[in-house]
């Protein structure tokens, strides 16, 4: 037995200690396609935050990697694992520690799943806004080590909006409280915000203090269809111009809307440029506030349509909500036999320039005669291009990746940034030093290096090793020379699933 | 001539390298009375941020401290000069850059008014919230320097919310842009969260990015008064439960009422034990809220008057506004010829525990018999203690500094937080240290030393230089041994001013 699995069953019981091959396979990656990922050595289940420690001061003791893992519902590469590592699932620490309408918080252990905080939330007339995706499914963990976004954000921000404070397992075993439970407070470093979003690289995330919200009040929505993504855009900038605040504003492009209505058939209409969804949730007081926003939305709109209650704006969602499914049926109807894979991408621009990203990928799809679908968060610029490749074919995964890389290079160009809520992982890891710029990965590594002075947290992951401020370098920079100079998507060819 | 001016006279032209004795007095301290203070070797005036990273590096080769000031309205000390060091005053790059009203945000150097950012934004239709006490003289500089609140933090936070990038001069000159101009993004490390509130300790803020919003409805305002403190915090837990989201919850208590009475006499019931102002500011459409909220105030309430218009809606805040003044001629009335002082606290606890600190610290002041009035907001638990001293008598300033002490002691064991939005200076650098606990304060000096690594930025504020993560000191211990074991203010006895 390695030396390190045997340190590991010293300080956990036995059957939370797996060294089962399938389930090591089963732990090797999250949800994003094409990623790279190596063969951990072991995961262990921790089921308090003693237990993570006890395991990361055997894993430092012998220099071994430890990766942190969720639900792996991710779509950076964040949670993959790499060789040799231990990963530390969290999943089983899923305990609601409370929910105090009083403080309007709520205290929970990085395993609860975001619906299951969602629903303790409402029982107390309490909401819990960040709203990913993977909501059903990814963790509150996960979505802290992320930043995880959602539909919501146009009104209500981001997961690291919620965080008032953590407890984290640093990479000397040592447990770390940061932040408060208080409403407001600006004592010392904000090493909250440093955790939030930095993929487990700083530290293990093992118990979140949340800031809730009072419920909001009845949804009401709209959906806007134009023959051209122009006009939709056009109606973006009137709403955001008119101060609008909106609480959902999604965008489908025909691509979208093509596939979904080949997924499941609604009377979408297929022959439009572009689709766009507008919730206000403030209820009866802000019917004003739809109506108007609906005024923004009708010029150039071929067809506009306020739900007249909560079942038909539901139905309405579900369009948006069936968005990755139906791409993901359409990749695997173009290129069956578990060949056809999504590269799914996540690029923030300035509201005003939404527009030029659409037709930009339009321009870099037909170009490399590559098929992109485009959904995402309109209201906020953060769009999701959706490439589709065929990943038997190495000349298809190419120009996948060139198109990826081509589309963020156009964000970054627009003024964008290249990651809206999906995080960095290994996907976007040459891309980030690229945007940050030598001081800044400098600065990143630095900071790196402070707290993870032997590089054990989650490594290779949102930077590689290089040097830092004082020019030392922490670990030793990997061997491929991924430094950030020519900066490349992560997307490889991967065999094809079974 | 000293060497470090004379290289500073190399990088700045002679008229913005100040040697002046008077000029090096004015530019010793902020705002927080009996705060100790050194000297300053030299003050310099950069206008852009080239200048501002050829000063750093000056001061870098000669190992000299750099202190950043905006301002100097802070109440911490987070400003004051120390020994032999240059002072790099901000507030001459006070360029508003830019407004942009598509994005909804501000670019602006660190010298601009913070009343001058709001008039700028609002004839754009939008808003700056972020409004310390000190908002018409204080710099955005020195607002994101110490995360500075205010009073509409019940509603739209501190100002770290409304920080989407930042350009920072690093310890060793070098520029790093960190951060955003996208309303969404979270790539890398949140470099410009650890920046905020800093207090000049990692970095000096050159040029920030802010987020705006649209500007607010109308205010509406009601005045409430009780006979004793607990019927208002009843009335402020009662609004909080029903979920509303009032801009401004402000409590003055008995002490604060009668100051102010007795500075301008405008019919303030000085029997009454506290009053509470609300305001919410959705206009029209909020008018029914404001009304739900007075129903909330009323219970125990001598008196409950709602404004009619704006113009008394000001007239029934002004009395909040006049709170600092009051106090000060207050302290001025009891110790004349320059004795009296006020040491301006800064607790936030729990929302429902806000009237066991006004009840708390009622009992502390009547048993070391120190006068103390309590101001604040209540809204979100940031309450503000003003202890009253005579600072020529050693004795009335030790009993102040007990009092504030066992205050801060008081407010951490309800489960509070040391400073609500001053920040920690050297006034609370002890206590921070108590907050965090051994961990949290060798995370604190690991992040300093990462990127600070020969203590050059503005040395003793926020932590005292100490074992970093591994061990390793990067400047060598102060002499008196403030390690963070046995928390005091940094109350000082003063020489009372001609």
């Amino acid at each position: 037995m390695e030396p390190v699995v045997e340190g590991l069953r010293a300080v956990l019981p036995p059957d939370r200690v797996l060294t089962d091959p399938d389930l090591l396979e089963h732990h090797r990656r999250d949800k994003a396609d094409l990623c790279d990922a190596g063969v951990p050595l072991v995961v262990v289940r921790p089921k308090d935050t003693a237990e993570v420690a006890a395991v990361v001061k055997v894993a430092a003791a012998h220099g071994v990697p430890v990766v942190p893992q969720g639900a792996r519902t991710g779509l950076a590469g964040a949670a993959n694992a790499v060789d040799g590592a231990v990963v530390v699932s969290l999943a089983g620490m899923d305990r609601i520690v409370e929910v105090d309408p009083a403080e309007r918080i709520a205290v929970v252990q990085p395993g609860v799943v975001n619906a299951e905080l969602r629903r303790a939330a409402a029982k107390e007339g309490l909401a819990y806004p960040p709203d990913p995706g993977s909501w059903e499914s990814s963790t509150i963990g996960g979505n802290v080590a992320t930043n995880a976004g959602g539909m919501c954000c146009v009104k209500y921000g981001v997961t690291g909006e919620y965080v008032l404070g953590l407890e984290v397992v640093l990479a000397d075993g040592e447990v770390l409280r940061c932040g408060r439970r208080t409403a407001k407070g600006v004592a010392g470093y904000d090493l909250t915000a440093l955790f939030v979003g930095s993929e487990g690289t700083l530290g293990i995330i093992t118990e979140i203090t949340l800031r809730l919200r009072p419920a909001a009040a009845e949804s009401r929505t709209l959906v806007a269809v134009y023959p051209a993504v122009a006009a939709a855009g056009a109606a973006v900038a009137a709403l955001t111009a008119a101060g609008h605040a909106p609480s959902m504003v999604e965008l489908l492009d025909r691509t979208h809307l093509r596939a979904i209505e080949a997924y499941r058939p609604m009377g979408l209409d297929t022959g439009a440029g572009a689709m766009l969804l507008v919730a206000t949730d403030t209820g009866d007081r802000a019917g004003d506030e739809l109506d108007a926003i609906a005024e923004c939305c009708r010029p150039g709109a071929s067809e506009l349509y306020v739900a007249s209650d909560a079942v038909e704006a539901e139905a309405l969602t579900a369009a948006r909500r069936l968005a990755h499914p139906a791409m993901e049926h359409l990749a695997t109807a173009r290129h069956p036999d578990g060949r056809g894979g999504l590269v799914v991408d996540d690029i923030a621009v300035p509201r005003s320039r939404v527009v030029d990203l659409v037709v930009g990928v339009e321009e870099i799809a037909a170009r490399h005669d590559v098929l992109v679908g485009v959904v995402g968060h309109a209201g906020d610029g953060n769009l999701h291009p959706v490439i589709v490749v065929d990943r038997a074919d190495p000349s298809s995964v190419e120009r996948g990746r060139a198109v990826f890389d081509e589309i963020v290079r156009l964000g970054l160009s627009l003024g964008g940034t290249c990651t809206g809520e999906h995080g960095v992982g290994t996907l976007k890891r040459d891309w980030l030093a690229h945007e940050l710029g030598p001081v800044g990965l400098r600065v990143h590594r630095a900071v790196k290096a402070a707290l993870d002075p032997a590089g054990i947290l989650n490594p290779g992951k949102v930077i590689t090793p290089g040097p830092g401020l004082d020019g030392a370098t922490a670990v030793a920079a990997p061997a491929d020379g991924t430094s950030g100079d020519a900066p490349r998507s992560a997307v490889v060819e991967s065999r094809v699933r079974a």
